[in-house]
């Protein structure tokens, strides 16, 4: 099947999943990120690269601090931004979100930034411009359910790439929640892609996904073994509704087994870098002794974050 | 009595009803949108029309697919635009609107978008700047009650002048929920005053106003008698809440009658175009295969939307 | 102890409280706000003294008026203003405050505009960033608790500086809810670094802070007595909720003993001028036979506000 988010030329054109995006497009966002990176220690952090484009937030599940990432990146390349709660609104009044799009894009929206509680819903929005010949029309899935959130997949490669060099030779670690982590999911595929040879997740049985193998990673249950001798430990931030259910025993006691304190950290490389997604649960997925010590790359995941959106976003409004 | 809405020397200087406006007024309204339609397709997609004026929409009520047209139009014109859902702060503190309308002033706002759940909110703000030496600033009503929404009138006459040309030759029907539909009373203004003559207004008793052939329109009871031989179907968007009420009997037994199906668009002329003020309920008040058929202008009216708003608050703000 | 508000070489850093804030400093501000305040008038209102920066409005706290207060000042300055309404967002996923501090400080932000309902958080925010070292970002306190709201202090004084020039000659009176004000207690703080030599509060005892007069103030619980011969009345906003605990017996005894009444004002000087902070509650605190009258300076107040508030964020951002 043809990959939707790809142009009849092969360049990205909307950004939908790190599943099946190919190693060169992945690393040409990385590469366009970097320019980006220094820029937020310019006087004047702007750029015209989006003037006069409108990018719209559509909001279908609430994120202030994601919706917050892509507002800033989008202000910086010089684009109108509207940002839309659609859960309050059209929705509402009993609207589908298709025709939603096609009322957006009557305005002469340029880019869609969707987030959305269902999976899939972001490559449907792109599929229905695809095929009502709307490909000038882009989009970016800022978490679709618990499929994809790429570019917190690509910020996290960013960060691994600027503290590890090659992804050849890594061993990373994947630790927590992976069954609801979107951002788990974005990151494996991308990992895998680009050749890393030791992938691991690491969690409680009820919360690894059935044939997570499949992906192409290693299961460890025991935190200890699932972290030692390891280059890279990416915490996921643990959802406290878990904890209501019947899938976890008690905060104390998760943090007690697949906690990240410095003990468990010791396990690690000399040199292993220490990620988060954010916002964290101090005590609970992560010790503040490691959240805040020497080894944890967790602000400038947030740094590059801005960038890799600056990155995406310039990338696919220049595909046309 | 004084049109408050036009200044001394006749220009537009508030946009509050249709209702009363002079045909050359409207005429010079829709002219002067034409230069902007063809706007988004460019790449930039800015003028600095109103560069350094502040826009402030001011939504008593929630809209945000209102609000968003009204922003992005402002934008384009290169605005400073300031949100604010009044009914969620201020009134909810006890300051009247007047009150808060003397406080935004001060904050030199030029433009007030409102938008309000009583009749006549926008002409008591722009009669209070008026009659308080500060004809500077300037209202658009963005839907007062059940009374107006003269942009929507202003973006139908476009939409209807752009595909039909002379008004003085046409008929047009408008269907469904006229008595609670602000935007069939802006349209409906719009029409006679620019000749049309032929406008019909279609639905259940229950949902026609008394009265309403005082306007220059004929009732029809009966859709395909309403339908036969129009140039132009505007069909209204039906309330849910109106389903829970008395006013009608159920939504199938609604579509059966007054939803606009293929079979009823084929007893009006073959080039009629089939208009939507959206959001559409499809299955209720129109069919799907007519929302998406060759006939529809539901989406060029949004596009023309814009450039009318766009076209409403440079003509305004550049007429002191 | 170090002022945390001002940097080594004794410039304005961060704006948190008038407390401490030596009057050479005040002065500053204030004669930086002047060029500000005829700006409004100007057709293109902005200037690029920010262009590039990006102001983060971090309202802990609802506030729709003081939030778009400080929109509009940044946009005139030409910013990038991201409005985060944290209360719905990220606390309430348990992340801390300074753990958001951080994250939004690694996406570049330059001036954080802080609400919070609590006394000292923007203390703790400018303290957390300058103990990190990351002094190159501002904090601008916009209400914390019942401490402070300095800008309002601010605005205050050039208000009363703009009418009757010379502070040390002042007779101000500061009436109603003294206790639960921090708009009360900036500007007594403001009033007595400036040598203002008769600052009186007025009030119900139950709204009067105990030992208040330790701030150099007087106390009246008459209010004939409190606004005999004064230069300016400063009126306070009484929060309905008082009314519904047992500090106060009704609103209607409320107005007749503290509201401002025409022969309540009779007894200060015949050119002495009238304030409130907005929203007003007229016939509680304020007749509005007063509030609309010749003496009342309540709106320029507000023109005042954004001229202050955009050389405050000029200054701060100004000073590295």
């Amino acid at each position: 099947m043809h990959n939707p988010q790809l142009a009849a030329n092969g360049q990205l054109t909307h950004l939908l999943t790190l599943e099946g995006l190919p190693a060169p497009v992945i690393t040409h966002i990385l590469d366009s990120a970097t320019p980006f990176v220094s820029f937020g220690e310019r006087d004047v952090k702007k750029v015209p690269l989006l003037r006069g484009k409108a990018v719209f937030n559509l909001f279908f599940e609430n994120s202030t601090r994601t919706r917050t990432t892509f507002e800033i990146a989008a202000k910086r390349l010089s684009a109108d931004v509207i940002n839309l709660n659609i859960g309050a609104s059209s929705t509402a009044k009993g609207e589908s979100v298709l025709d939603t799009i096609d009322n957006l894009t009557a305005m002469d929206a340029d880019i869609f930034v969707v987030r959305h509680s269902e999976s899939g819903a972001a490559h449907l929005i792109a599929s229905h411009l695809n095929a009502t010949g709307r490909s000038h029309v882009h989009v970016v899935n800022a978490g679709d359910g618990r499929h994809q959130h790429p570019t917190q997949g690509l910020l996290d490669l960013y960060t691994i790439r600027h503290y590890k060099k090659a992804f050849t030779a890594l061993s990373v670690a994947v630790v927590g929640d992976v069954l609801h982590s979107r951002v788990a999911r974005s990151l494996i595929s991308g990992l895998t892609t680009l050749g890393t040879p030791d992938v691991r997740v690491v969690g409680p049985q009820t919360l690894i996904p059935t044939a997570v193998e499949s992906l192409g990673v290693r299961v460890c249950h025991d935190m200890r073994e699932g972290v030692a001798g390891c280059d890279v430990v990416v915490m996921l931030r643990l959802q406290n509704e878990r904890m209501k259910g019947a899938l976890l025993p008690s905060t104390g006691e998760y943090f007690q087994y697949y906690g990240l304190t410095p003990d468990k950290l010791a396990l690690a490389k000399p040199d292993a870098i220490v990620m988060h997604p954010g916002p964290m649960n101090r005590g609970v997925e992560i010790d503040s002794a490691v959240a805040d010590g020497a080894r944890a790359v967790i602000l400038p995941q947030v740094t590059f974050g801005i960038a890799v959106r600056m990155a995406v976003m310039s990338l696919i409004a220049g595909n046309g």
